[in-house]
């Protein structure tokens, strides 16, 4: 019963198959592989987009920090939200890799308004030596609190950047499941809504470890090849990371994943609407679960062998119906006992 | 024939195996897990270091990267040879990590003399701000050339060091094949020996993407953990950087394969001692070989399939008794029957 | 009439004497000569601090960045307030200086509360590698509002800083003009109040460039100096700062300039609370005014002559009414005159 | 009787006027003053260059690194001679500002040359991601043992330059010595001959702390403006460099005075032609003179009362008649007395 993170569950079995058939005899190195090759002409394929450049790295991270140093100049900010991945778990990577952007602080929620993204953009004036520079916009879908952006909503975003010029990316550390819950394609819900840049991530939905950084305009391609090698973020045996990609694009397997993934979180949360007083902190919309408990259920919930974060504490001490906030998360491989058990435990059963 | 590079070749079906059987259910992320507990325990065990601390990262030059940068400050020179893949090969991976730190190029060879070393470390006076501060000193073992420090080498270079109180790491991607040609024990060739730090490589010696960080002093370890966070190389599904790594280790896998390679590179450096006007460039000692051939043995040899790195050019145009010189590199996999047919190829057989 | 700011006067005809009288004959460089042997005498006695390391540079953001890089790790977070001119006016050089350090902005005004400061620690988890990492805590006295922190606030701040064991810094561009303000020592201001390390301005208040960095244990002067030199702020003429900065603090002129200059303020203000619709936005304590006054009135100073900060714009079109911030700032050299000018045209006399 | 450095001699009367004169009332900061306007348009007047980008900085080792950061991609490497002051003196300033970029070292000499340019820059694969990739080239005029490139010289290396589209910077610290002695326009000797941008230096030859970066062609300089801000080298009381740097501009004082340093250093060479056991190290052809003199004859020299820098040590121990080098360096203040003086303790009179 582990809803700690997608992070914490296997590959899925048809990615390491196709790891196990990469690894038949001698390959060129750093990239210069056929399935590299084959792995971005899928992506572009995907994406509709035949100029994107591709790049392949092993965590999302690295896809960030590589993808947002490219687009910002050290003098420049970037735009993101409170509870932005890049600003609370990163450990400033974006700041070591931009060479010391900053990172201004949009609204006070996981979901970033066109309003609030004005206004902080209007913060920093124009053409001041003293102040931040104005750079991108940092967007991320599925957000940290598990609420997915509609099209309409992302293309406002990207027009009001649009009207400063400033360009967009998006962390899709969870973009298949994003994609599986607004039901579109990858074009509608990146370029065609005024993406720049994407970090596609693979990892927490079945991969071992690769993502990969996506560019509609590939002209900056190269500076972007030279900032990964000096970041150590090439692989010599890259075929390895283009392996689990390709894996993961075929048969549509990553959407299948995504999707098993989100209705999972859908019985779950449909479980816990039934538990006496589970207050949902943001409408579940993909595979993650925003919601509090009395600690007395928590506590239950913890004996009775279920694994996951609980953001505030501590569990032990303090009044039993104090409410304390948790993360559920689904991934591919959670089975429906698991979940079905939880609630039970839960509802006290 | 695949003589390019040992980071070409296939992953060993044992590490492969390790990964797949370290792909069931469930495990804590970021290196919480058992695996990398188990990884641990076994490092300090090899190395007969009891206290050391140890982290897996993906690439060897994230390793050297962020081993150098935590025993150097910005202000400080790192000193290697012209030679060292941290100063060629690695797109300033040290300086970017370092934060502007300078390598100091000591002789003009792959090994550094003890001599060398001195003069170049007094080459940056004591207490003088406008200068570089001495930092430390990086080896490379085995060496960009294919030669081996013997264990009296390391010790008298490290002694050189500790005299101006400077720490020594060692590049060792190809360890294992150092190793294997000394007959020592990793203790020996390590801290018995001065060294104070070390990139452990599994990269280019069967496995997919695995190198470990050791240092004999551990006081450093949470720093190196930040750094390697910020860096974007903490992988969160860590244990499939462990599961290779203690595939690796166990049953002296790393070294069988290191013994290997260095048996078959020892057999391709006989075959070519009867080539004609096959000149070595250095001694092979490992699993490396230098040698030069004239071109149209160059041409002989590319044209019946054989791939190695040609480290002078064109092979086109030139006259055809032009000595160009070549770098071979075997690893666990080559067969004696490609080796064999490429001595048969170049002379002329 | 201007009131723009306190780096548009010129500096006082002492310190011009002060440079003059230096002017004669060689003198060693890079800080090596009798003056600057002189003025960190000075200081100490100054601070009562006789083990203080003391360091001239020329620019107040060049002081807070080295002081502030001096104490903060890449990896951690400063903790100032959202209006603070190391976050807001110095173009990321704190972020540049540390390699990428993150501000974390404590409170929503230009003085920190106990209260605040510990939930901005407290919101980045202690031994989370994923997190920033929390460093110093960063005040400025004068206030950028013009506010001066009590040495009960200073205690108080420096207290809860010291309760997670975080230095303290104070951005002093204005600290003649803030001691003037609470009659106090320089040591109650600050290592009596549990400041760690001071710049100390002198540009501000009558010089023509030059500050003082000031720490109060001295283990990291020998850093400080490596990182002045690398960043290119260590003079080879340094007798032309440490002539100011003697001249400064020769007579107590540094206090005489910054009580005219606060007195000046005090006039000024007295002369504002009679304008009709004039509203302070904080109560001056030094020489600074933050007050709104109606645009029609800023358009009849204008028109007549005044010079100053219009925080908001723009003067052309809008409602004649309409309340405009603005920034008024006196330095030692404004005429009674020019005040009470100034008044009579916001009167409208 | 110093000879230690041209930054030990004290600012000529004329600046100091000049920065007293500046000293009047109030005047807008950080450069927007009428004398920032009127030196830039005064630069430009004497390097024939209409649409040249000028900016004030107070060091010259910020003049440099700031000058090159612009020019410069952290992954590039910036090609000097061993001796260049940049990779000797300055403490990694150009590493910190280009946020790690590596310096290259050409020849093994104070003066480049075309071939050891081209080795050099061949020596860095073009198109390879592990490497340096190619950036500026970095001449010093004075260079650092004291001779000056003639107009082909300069052209010679810059055509190498172009050959590669690489930019090139002149270390101009003592740029007035060198057109002194070459007899040319500034023009001449920077766009006329290639050159991109250059540090112009004021502090060496009479200002208090003045350089001004040129850029010939413009279109970085508000990057520069931001570089430069972030690095707190922007001058609050901008008016405060200006003065000076236009004090050394008016009546052709700048070229005066280094006409009057080379005289005198001319003079002292010629004296110690007649010094027995006396040997150049360098013909001396402006303001510095490399020679190397008995330990006896420097014992001498210094128990009389002479400054100056003695390259090779200890002074004391030692055979008598050991040769140990020396540089002396002449400014502007400098008096025929002394250098006569000078001479006559090292004949032995």
């Amino acid at each position: 019963m582990s809803f700690k993170s997608d992070n914490c569950g296997p590959a899925h079995p048809a990615i390491m198959q196709a790891l196990n058939d990469a690894n038949q005899g001698f390959a060129p190195s750093y990239g210069a592989d056929d399935l590299t090759a084959k792995v971005e002409a899928k992506l572009r394929e995907v994406f509709e987009a035949p100029e994107a450049s591709i790049h392949l790295v092993a965590t999302g991270t690295a896809a960030n920090a590589l993808a947002l140093s490219t687009l910002t100049q050290p003098w420049q900010t970037i735009f993101c939200t409170p509870l932005a991945h890049i600003h609370t778990d990163e450990c400033h990577a974006p700041e070591f890799y931009t060479g010391g952007a900053k990172l201004s602080l949009v609204g006070d929620d996981d979901k970033m308004t066109p309003d609030a993204l004005q206004a902080a953009i209007e913060g920093w004036p124009l053409g001041d030596v003293h102040c931040s520079q104005r750079g991108p916009v940092a967007l991320t879908q599925v957000t940290e609190m598990g609420r997915v952006y509609s099209l309409d909503e992302l293309s406002a975003l990207s027009q009001t950047a649009a009207r400063y010029d400033l360009p967009v990316h998006l962390d899709g550390a969870r973009f298949a499941n994003a994609l599986a819950a607004l039901g579109c394609t990858p074009a509608e819900m990146t370029w065609k809504a005024g993406i720049d840049a994407v970090s596609f991530g693979g990892t927490k939905n079945g991969c071992l470890g690769v993502e990969a950084v996506i560019f509609f305009n590939p002209e900056k391609a190269w500076e972007f090849e030279l900032r990964r090698k000096r970041a150590a973020h090439l692989f010599s045996k890259h075929r390895f990371l283009a392996a689990q990609m390709l894996g993961y694009l075929t048969d549509d397997l990553w959407l299948t994943m995504a999707r098993d993934a989100n209705a999972k979180a859908a019985r779950l949360a449909d479980g816990l609407r039934s538990v006496p007083d589970c207050h949902f902190l943001a409408e579940p919309q993909a595979n993650m679960i925003f919601a509090t408990l009395p600690r007395a259920t928590h506590q239950r919930l913890m004996t009775g062998g279920a694994h996951y974060g609980l953001n505030q504490g501590p569990l032990e001490g303090g009044a039993a119906d104090e409410p304390l906030a948790m993360r559920l998360v689904c991934d591919w491989s959670i089975s429906d006992d698991a979940i079905d058990h939880f609630v039970a435990l839960a509802m006290g059963d």
